[in-house]
């Protein structure tokens, strides 16, 4: 059995969780009622699983491949699912009215994009840059770029790319030395090598538009003199068709560790005609753009590579006989009792259902604050959902990519040693989730923007805001009932507030006491994000159960909930021991001792 | 630059924390002077890295190949490699003067195993494995069956395997099918498939030898029906030399996530003629000689990958430029300082150094009481080595397996997108440890064997004598000075007492609390033997600091026993929190839940 995308627990987010209908007032939100969710999720569900799932092990095995005329070859089927994907009008889910898009919430469409990703993260990376791409000239194009670009790539008929990263600079990108010469018709010439470009050249559309982070020739060095342009791997004709070739190409394609489906580039700009987009040197700030967006979607695919390797070991589980159950026979009539019965066998499916559950919660959660920033006519929710989206983002992507990692690698353990061969799909699925700790960011960057910008912007009006909203639940849920519940979730806010404390009172002192605490300030943040979660979920479950609901799902929801409290969180507690010893031991050795 | 033995550590066990010269009377260690040993480590190191770390990657981009004659080509150079290995007398370290060998402690071989591993995990579980065959027949085997093989297999001029896998059959040996069926000669006809049978085919050797699980005609079901059996490819002549073919076959071989360069097997017995090792019917027993002595050794693999990937990762954070130090710039005049700078990639190479220089000092210190218990004179000196061994193996084998990885992963995390390639070492690294937690039974069946045979065995006496250590190691070492170790030790001695006492008080009122809170148990006893490692460390480095030592070793290895105790064991209380929840949680939902 493949991936299954786990609609069921999606519509509890949108329906019980979220309750979408709340913001049926809305523009954006007019179109999905409940009836419409439910009929995209089913859609995307056949879709994923049936077209794109079964080239996931494909993608992985063939790879791409590059060819001695540039050209890169996708694996067999990609294209044909890439058509699919257009004509099935997926695209639209994503983009707006304006550009031909549907103009839904971002949050349904992220239903669509983390089963997408489970079912085929190589092959979903292609249309997710493309996005990435779309937006970035939506927010800072001209209007004739717009025009342009924006149908073309809002309907996937053309990808998009990002090429930041050069061989010198990967995160530090004030080192970027790809230049930008001015020419007389007012666009520019770039040349330099990029590295790294997922998707930067395939067989999948007829046109590519790479976002390129270029230095105009003078601009101040560092940071400050970089400039976005676009450059077409064809230059749109006078009716926007794909006209001459531009001189970018793809020298070569890394080896990897995963997501062998996915075209890694080396792209060369050869003095490539190319498009400013935005203002001279404020590049960066529309690169970041794309990065954000970009930063939720790695969140999410460290979710969904979780999900599909949990499904692929719960099945497993429940079918591989081997060995007795301690308390006896479960199956006494077989040669053995399927590996399920064992306690610890359970404790890693378990652990996998409280991190993707809690986490998707999570994930959506803040994703519907993104909408509500944009749709919202009430300006102090809009604030809150812009304060969420930038405090949030950094902790859902490196948070749910490190624990998803850790749920693929328990996933594989309860596989044995099935798992470690390529007969079984959880070797993929670990190899290809683990590019998510790293990429757009990696997560001690993310660590370090979330303890250095995120918690002090505005005066830390976000933090402030979240720990109000958490004082808010416990003091509205002070019952009986919900005690197993709200209490661990007090305890862990606290404790989440104590290192919020140390490090406002030891990171300025020392900068590198922030750096010191930031990954394990960012998992007691996580952590404790995911308590509130399931908390929540833990009351609607109460009350769907007192209702008189019999759907199974509350129950297990209540049960995973206790699981959390009692199994996961406890772990919060060595973070902030850690954290609170400070800097001084970790940068107590000389470099030449390491 | 490749791996690089850690000669420097391996001498601080030796010398300092093991002090071997202590033992200079016993028979083993008699041969095994400081002097000696150091000239071993120097000699191995250089082989390890000269001969075996070149052909790592060559031996992980190639593979093994399976050829339409049933042999198996191994990857180029490993030809060559191992004819040095033999010719260099390293066979010899490992064997006992009888059979050829140079009759050294163990613990001296271990020295050389572990930079084997490094250098080249799949190379050195050719030789690994042919050892433990070795082992197997010096315990059960005939005087004949001694003779024949022991001087071959000492040599390694012949390799061993351990045939146990069926395809039905992985942890629950019990189920095993294949059969043997007695001949008038007083042999066998062994006839089954066995999979995942690493070395079960190459051409590194004139012969290999299979020890082969089967079930005699007749034999009682389940685990108390399986015999051992000597199944070797070519059947020695009258000379001893190999003779007729015999019909065992490799039918192809298993795609792996990694060690690419070791043949992992199917292998066919067909009618193939056996011998008989030891009892009918006791075949378990002596598998499990070879089980617990290449347990030991995967837990040294876990390590020694973790090693490795650390030695990339603080080279790669020594060069890499990127980014500015948080407290001002350390390289003014490059383009950007080198990223070990950032407190969060020193924390995740101080991570690394506190869990590997305290794995090995664990590990070391296990395999010294293994050469204990059989060099001393002292029986209550061979009993307690006994007792160690047996009770420390499955934490050994999983803690250095889980925290390797962990390692690993972290190792990757420094190289930023650039570890994701197949460019730098460390992805080979990370995909070849996953293994390690894996086979000689997966980490939960370690957890399971301490929790459910190795604590109760005797009265508990090994675990009460494990405690009892580390409380006179406290009550000897209360000065101020060593405060700082000897306190956290103590609290987490305490933590893991109490996590027995409960254990004795609810595992045995419902195993399956004992199988839910195996994994953190063992996690919590190798966090504390560690703590007791590190404390000891640090009573050394304090000792020579005070005596004059002006050796840089002594002050790190003190900033990393601080570290330690800070930055890692705050572990130790979720892991108690956790487990004391007991199975309730774990195993509530029903199985079709999952």
């Amino acid at each position: 059995m493949t991936y299954q995308p786990p609609v069921r627990d999606h519509l509890f987010i949108f329906r019980d969780l979220l309750e979408l209908e709340r913001y049926a007032n809305l523009p954006a939100f007019a179109d999905a009622s409940l009836d419409v969710v439910e009929q995209i999720l089913d859609e995307a569900a056949r879709f994923t699983s049936e077209v794109l799932a079964p080239l996931n092990a494909v993608g992985d095995k063939e790879g791409c491949r590059w060819n001695p005329d540039f050209s890169v070859t996708t694996p067999a089927g990609f294209r044909e699912a890439y058509s699919q994907l257009v004509e099935g009008g997926w695209p639209g889910l994503g983009s707006a009215p304006e550009w031909g898009g549907q103009g839904l919430p971002h949050v349904v469409n992220l239903a669509f994009s983390e089963m997408s990703s489970a079912a085929n993260m190589a092959f979903s990376m292609y249309p997710g840059l493309t996005h990435g791409a779309y937006s970035a000239i939506l927010v800072g194009g001209s209007e004739a770029q717009k025009q342009l670009y924006l149908p073309k790539l809002a309907s996937f008929q053309w990808g998009g790319t990002m090429n930041l990263t050069e061989p010198q600079c990967g995160t530090d990108l004030g080192l970027i030395r790809t230049k930008a010469v001015p020419a007389e018709d007012g666009t520019y010439r770039i040349s330099g090598q990029k590295i790294w470009i997922s998707g930067g050249e395939h067989d999948l559309t007829e046109n590519i538009v790479h976002l390129v982070l270029a230095r105009i020739e003078g601009a101040p060095a560092g940071t400050r003199g970089i400039s976005l342009f676009i450059v077409p791997k064809f230059i749109p004709d006078a009716d926007g068709e794909p006209g001459r070739r531009n001189s970018v190409k793809c020298l070569g394609l890394e080896e990897k560790m995963g997501i062998h489906g996915n075209a890694t580039c080396v792209i060369s700009h050869e003095e490539a005609t190319g498009w400013l987009v935005g203002e001279e040197n404020r590049g960066l700030a529309l690169m970041f753009v794309m990065m954000n967006e970009a930063r939720l979607g790695v969140g999410m695919q460290g979710l969904a590579q979780a999900e599909a390797a949990y499904q692929a070991a719960a099945e497993f589980a429940k079918e591989r006989l081997q060995g007795r159950s301690l308390t006896g026979p479960k199956n006494p009539d077989g040669p053995a009792d399927p590996i399920i019965v064992h306690p610890d066998v359970r404790r890693m499916l378990m652990d996998a259902r409280a991190i993707i559950e809690g986490g998707r919660a999570f994930l959506y959660w803040t994703a519907l604050h993104g909408d509500l920033a944009e749709a919202s006519p009430d300006e102090a929710t809009r604030q809150k959902g812009r304060d969420y989206m930038a405090l949030l983002t950094p902790v859902l992507k490196a948070f749910l990519t490190d624990r998803g990692f850790r749920v693929c690698s328990d996933a594989m353990q309860v596989h044995g040693g099935s798992g470690f061969t390529e007969h079984f799909p959880v070797s993929q699925y670990l190899r290809d989730c683990r590019i998510a700790l790293i990429y757009e960011g990696t997560n001690g960057i993310q660590a370090l923007d979330l303890v250095g910008r995120k918690l002090a912007a505005d005066g830390g009006r976000a933090m402030m805001s979240f720990f109000a909203e958490l004082d808010g639940f416990v003091d509205a849920n002070d019952g009986e009932a919900l005690q197993p519940f709200v209490a661990p979730l007090l305890k862990a806010k606290a404790e989440l507030q104590e290192a919020t404390m140390w490090l406002m009172q030891n990171g300025l002192a020392n900068p590198d006491n922030a750096g010191a605490a930031s990954t394990d300030y960012l998992h007691l943040f996580g952590l404790t994000a995911l308590a509130y979660m399931w908390a929540m979920t833990a009351k609607v479950a109460q009350a769907k159960l007192a209702a008189g609901s019999s759907d199974p799902i509350y129950a297990a929801k209540l049960t995973i909930a206790r699981y959390y409290m009692d199994r996961v969180l406890p772990e919060t507690a060595a973070h902030l021991a850690k954290l609170k010893t400070g800097a001084e031991l970790v940068m107590a050795l000389p470099a030449e001792a390491f």
